[in-house]
């Protein structure tokens, strides 16, 4: 977890800037033996793919994964895996205006501050373009889960756009596939679309969301306290995605309303385990995985690029004005939802090795038998 | 940021159980040529220390640290700092009766569950007592910063309690060291001890609380892009702190509900450099400090152990009922307030270093002169 | 230094088998502002190509890297670096036999046992041609060298071929590049042309061989006792090159047969600061450079695949005859000095930046002014 | 492995000085459920201990381990282990007069040039005595192979002190607890006895030595290529361990005179797996285990505090000479013994628990059944 590695045991090395040739990510610590295909990845990058549909960004990247090394007649041989995915559409004139510039809510300024230099085509390395890389990497951390924790299950989703959340009563699973939003309530959605396209097309605007993931399934015992502890790692892995200004787990920042009563997850004795009466604690306990569902959220700012005028600076230290155009997203978040998930299957994937290297998967038993 | 390791060039390993011998950090990649001495690193330990007033627990600590290498004649020497606490006040008779039951909120169940094993004195290892060597190992963070980066200013506060936030309009610096509840609002800090006092005595419950801790001064271009983000790395430090279970830098999660307009922080040239209208960004943007300040909040649940019973399992998977008696916080969150100060020292300091070291502080002008 | 990654603070990853489409390095932690281009890079890898001359293997590739990320305009932007080389002369025909049989010497057998399936087209991930890697990633190691510190000069040759020594008081700098085995002794290179003839055309056989690669006008105080010592960081470089079973610092091996009185490097003073009378400590005490020449040397065994055949087993357990076809290096310690170059050079420019991290470039000083 | 931490899964962080109040090695990452107390540790510390006979150093320290964390009732929690030992035979008077004066052969001048300030007192953190922490770790790491991989066996001993070798014709095991060197040839053990005596009593000098170290038992597949090689760790290993100025496996340096024909390891099937008809290779092909002995040697320079007088230079540059007084070992080579053996354990426990953690323990087959 330094610099452009993310994870212990199963981690991943992202490279590449959003104009250059290609961008990848070098996936190190997989487990041998398991099958693993182009095919089995481009599904998810295909997911977070630019120019899907009107509410995303019209640039069209084919966003085709190729994988270079560390496979050998569709199996994984437990040596790096390459992921690389190639730049196609750059257009990079459109973008020659913004190099003495900087845009108010992008890296523009602290890249410049801190590297003296950068590449200013598409954002280079700060573009959002670099989540294409944690999503191909992702879709070897599914691999990983497919073999040694079937039973898992990822889902993420949109729960608020603007002010406006979905009702939890309406929540259905079936529905998250079924619109753009990837959103669990289809009344809401439908407002959703409407006030998008009036950011967008009327209002030169944009806005934030907030994305909520969840992992079902996941065995009980995966982290490593301290500093190693499942909800810090996910926190860390969840802040890192542009754009994302908070993350929570579980009950979240509302549990600074709750009192001890109420935020006590009850336990009781179930069949085949440990049950708990609610879930306050999103499945982790002092940093381990409970057994119960891991859910996680995020809060992902508006886009910053909008056609509308806003104050910033030049190089040079002159006031100037910045209208962005081109082809931006009006609500990151809808295409920040993949790559939450993804980042959640890297970071159950690393546990799940790095629990089985220290403890070879050692389980108190709880109950008799 | 692997199990017990925490930073990346300048980091600590935390070490100890909550009733055991002693507990403590050994800090690694200290500067050389720092003063330092226990009297530096004892006043931020007593801030913490327990005991302190009838709102924290009454177990009795004197938290005197010492240091047992890494210094010559009152000066670091850039090797490791082993930092000492001893525990004093153990009473483990206390706890006779939890080794077979799992306290709900607690990680008693998923320590037994990954370890197969526990030390369920006091919580062991998942004791917030181990917060303490987190607190010493701040002491030296802020060792580095007072040297390198003397400009730089860290303060916590709490800004709420259960239901009960802070009047922003209120805010008072001078406040925050006046009262039991580091709260900048001394109105609501009085509505707290009402409140807390009817919980400890009459309710037999505890409350969540939220706190903000603040960096001004911190020089633009901290921050490694992508996976060791300043924000990244604050969301896995925080996160990491027990009892926490959310994280957010500036606007947070609100800035879900923004339009791209309002969050962005437009920028003018000041006297000294850029200046921001605004800090949605919370002083950092790509993952690396604009110069703004650093504005992190998280959120504490309430404290796990109350005298009110709790439905709960044995290690048998007999049900059974916890009363949790003892001597705890009622509001954990009171005693998080120096620890995420050290925690956010402890990733300033490092980030510090680790820009010295790829960039030399680098530093892209900005204006003319 | 975890699995495939090697560095500190500038480090990099390696990716790539034998015979898959592409293999390459991902240089994270590079400092921003150096001048980089393909053409700072290809030089050190043309000296590493096969196919050279007659004494190398006569698979034909081109080796020609590209650069696809990590600069713009020629200059490092502080992003991650990623170096290609594309695989152009596969021929994998040649190894659909060795699929089933373990040949002696090689890593066939250990690659299967450990990861109980392996890409045995030209021996995969544990074929040489992973050093093509190394040497583009220590193209740009020598870049940060030659910013920060471009006094720096390294050089490799080899010292011994079989039992036939070169002889030191003929030793000539400038004889190094002026033969096919980066010799300082022409006479014994002659020798060794002969002897590596008829052991290739008459004797089907191979041959070890002794390297010292020195860097010249290194400062003092790179290296980070105790765990990151510079002679330890070193030997971990060296020992990790194919075929290397031995490193040594300054006297090495022969330390031990040395008394303290002959072993003792005596200082004076010297004009620009401290001078040693000779160099036992091979420029490194207590694993900090002192200033002095850094001297390494390490062994390479001969090359396992031979023409004469070796007793083996099948996968089947099966006992079989191996007789190794195809092009292979008579003595791969040619093709190693390259190689132990970059692995200097990796290793300085690394511990550059981390003892600028941590110190600042402190230096206490010596004698007045 | 950075700075003062070594390992990936299984790790500690060595901290102290000679003369500070104590030192000691933070595990971390151990497995849980082991049996573990200070009677398990002690007695890889007794052997290192100095003052245990005439022929090494006769400072006097009871060099006492306490496990203050990590485990309870005797049993590892999976949590941190400190492990401390108190320093209480310091008499920091004898080295007042070294504060300004440069040793010659020790790490005085480089701590001085890269830190600016150092600790005097017995070389400070550069002392020999920093070994004990690694052998504390080591006892540690013997626990953990004792669990997960019983038949291991490690075992150290000296093959050369000065210019006369063991006749490994004579080699015997038993002997090599019986003499005062570690010595397996007791024959020349007691010439080795007479030489040195006559070093330290006539000639006021000492000598360097030769430790061989082997581990029988090993399975195969440990090793994490390509930078996390077992061969490549176990050079670092042994690199850091004070005086060691080489490191070689199996055929070694000697490697480089034999042609391919003589190196070949030939392989025939045996009852239980592969066997080797010889063990050029070390026991490790490709960085990976192959089962056969994993056989290390490496070279300790002479003490270099010596009672003849050696020319140096002042802090202010003026010429001295110097004469190192005290109580130092004559062959530091002979406590180099269990240190050897301690980072062999540490190297194969870490590797036990990595191979665990991402191949799960993946064997590939050989021969039917």
């Amino acid at each position: 977890m330094s610099l452009n590695t993310f994870g212990h045991l199963f981690r991943f090395t992202s490279w590449g800037e959003s104009h250059g040739p290609a961008l990848g990510a070098t996936v190190d610590g997989c487990p041998p033996g398991l099958p693993l295909t182009e095919a089995d990845i481009q599904p998810w990058l295909d997911k977070r793919r630019p120019g899907l549909n009107k509410n995303t960004t019209q640039r069209q990247e084919a966003d085709a994964v190729r994988i270079l090394s560390g496979t050998y007649e569709g199996v994984t041989t437990g040596t790096p895996i390459q992921l690389m995915i190639d730049n196609t559409d750059q257009r990079s004139k459109d973008y020659g205006d913004i190099v003495r510039t900087f845009r108010p809510g992008h890296a523009d300024i602290t890249y410049h501050q801190k590297y003296g230099v950068r590449d200013p085509r598409g954002g280079g390395r700060s573009s959002a373009r670099e989540t294409a890389a944690r999503v191909a990497a992702g879709g070897v951390a599914r691999a990983v889960l497919a073999t040694l924790a079937p039973q898992v299950r990822i889902k993420g989703y949109m729960v608020q756009m603007g002010a406006k959340q979905i009702d939890r009563s309406r929540f259905d699973w079936d529905a998250i596939d079924g619109n753009d939003f990837w959103c669990p309530d289809p009344a809401v959605a439908a407002e959703w679309e409407d006030y998008l396209d009036h950011l967008r097309r009327k209002d030169h605007n944009s806005v934030g969301a907030m994305i909520e993931v969840v992992a079902r399934g996941v065995p009980p015992g995966l982290g490593a306290p301290i500093y190693g502890k499942l909800d810090s790692d996910l926190a860390s892995a969840m802040m890192s995605i542009n754009a994302v200004k908070g993350v929570e787990i579980g009950a979240g920042m509302a549990a600074a309303a709750l009192t001890g009563r109420d935020n006590a997850d009850e336990i009781s004795m179930g069949p085949d385990g440990p049950e708990f009466g609610s879930n306050h604690a999103g499945g982790i306990l002092g940093g381990i995985s409970t057994g119960q569902d891991i859910v996680v959220r995020f809060a992902v700012k508006p886009t910053s690029s909008i056609l509308s005028p806003r104050a910033s600076i030049t190089v040079d230290g002159q006031p100037t004005e910045v209208v962005t155009k081109g082809r931006h997203d009006p609500c990151v978040g809808i295409r920040a939802v993949p790559v939450g998930e993804a980042m959640l299957a890297l970071v159950l994937a690393d546990h799940l090795l790095l629990d089985r290297g220290q403890t070879g998967g050692v389980r108190g038993r709880i109950g008799g038998g």
